[in-house]
């Protein structure tokens, strides 16, 4: 692939931030000649579809300022740290956000949201074998859940309804896994 | 949904660059306390599944330098700007980066990316019937193209050796609809 890699010349720091760093590298191009790459260094972060045994999903909605609309989509959360285990991230951020502790997980694969301008990685889990327990938001952290079958979300997929890029990954991942097994 | 909504107080301009700016806005959150939050601010993009008559789809390796990889994804691009007409974006791209023209598109839906750190929104566009024209590369633009069976593709989505989201959304959507038509 030597003919596409771009490689770093040199680094300017942009911004530090919470969530999000933004650098700008500069790059040697395939043919020689300098670029100029910017892009959000993220953490990574982790999503969990958790599928009850009545075949619904545990949904939220979620309020995303950086599109100033309410989102529908599973549950997700950022690592505590870069090397922090995905699964046990996952297993953290579906019993804070929604109180279910799951028996069974599966790895659906990884999902980069949008790999021209961030380094984010996510993994996407199917939870199943769910149990409740208490559900513990963070504080300042504001989401609604609701139970909706899986044939429905997979419609609401297909139909555009649904537009948060891993939960549509996810969603049509399991449909693809359980058509012929769920009731 | 106003126990989820987030209300702007204030902004701070972080970046202004070529394919991001990165904002930090003061909010309100719904119990009536500040918090701050970071995004990037992206002009949009389209990507177009490019399906051929015997069944292939035209992909392209191209690197992702935040990723430090080549990845293996469908045609896109960014809008020129955010009242571009999106469609013809997509026929813009896929004859700038494969050289196909396409006799028949169907929208697939909207792809928001990450929508945690970016307001970035993606149209999908399914391209059919489609006769070759000559590549026109952007200056300074490096991809390989070939053509790949959907249902190899659709594996490759579903053993998670597809990772970038735009596509791996895309080619599920497609063979969904394809599976039962398709030879």
């Amino acid at each position: 692939m030597d003919n596409l890699t771009e490689k770093f010349v040199k680094r300017e720091n942009i911004y530090k931030g919470k969530v999000l760093d933004v650098v700008k590298d500069t790059v040697l191009l395939p043919n020689g000649k300098e670029s100029a790459r910017e892009f959000c260094i993220h953490v990574g972060a982790v999503c969990v579809l958790p599928l009850l045994d009545d075949g619904t999903v545990i949904m939220e909605r979620q309020y995303r300022y950086a599109h100033g609309r309410v989102f529908f989509e599973i549950p997700a959360g950022k690592l505590n740290s870069p090397d922090e285990d995905r699964l046990e991230a996952a297993k953290r951020e579906l019993k804070e956000e929604t109180g279910a502790v799951a028996g069974k997980y599966t790895f659906l694969g990884g999902y980069d949201s949008t790999p021209a301008i961030c380094n984010e990685k996510i993994d996407i889990y199917l939870a199943e074998d769910i149990k409740f327990e208490d559900r513990k938001l963070d504080e300042d952290e504001f989401l609604d859940v609701e139970r909706v079958p899986l044939e429905t979300l997979f419609q609401m997929v297909m139909n555009g309804e649904i537009r948060d890029g891993k939960t549509q990954v996810a969603i049509l991942k399991t449909y693809e896994l359980k058509k012929f097994t769920q009731k």
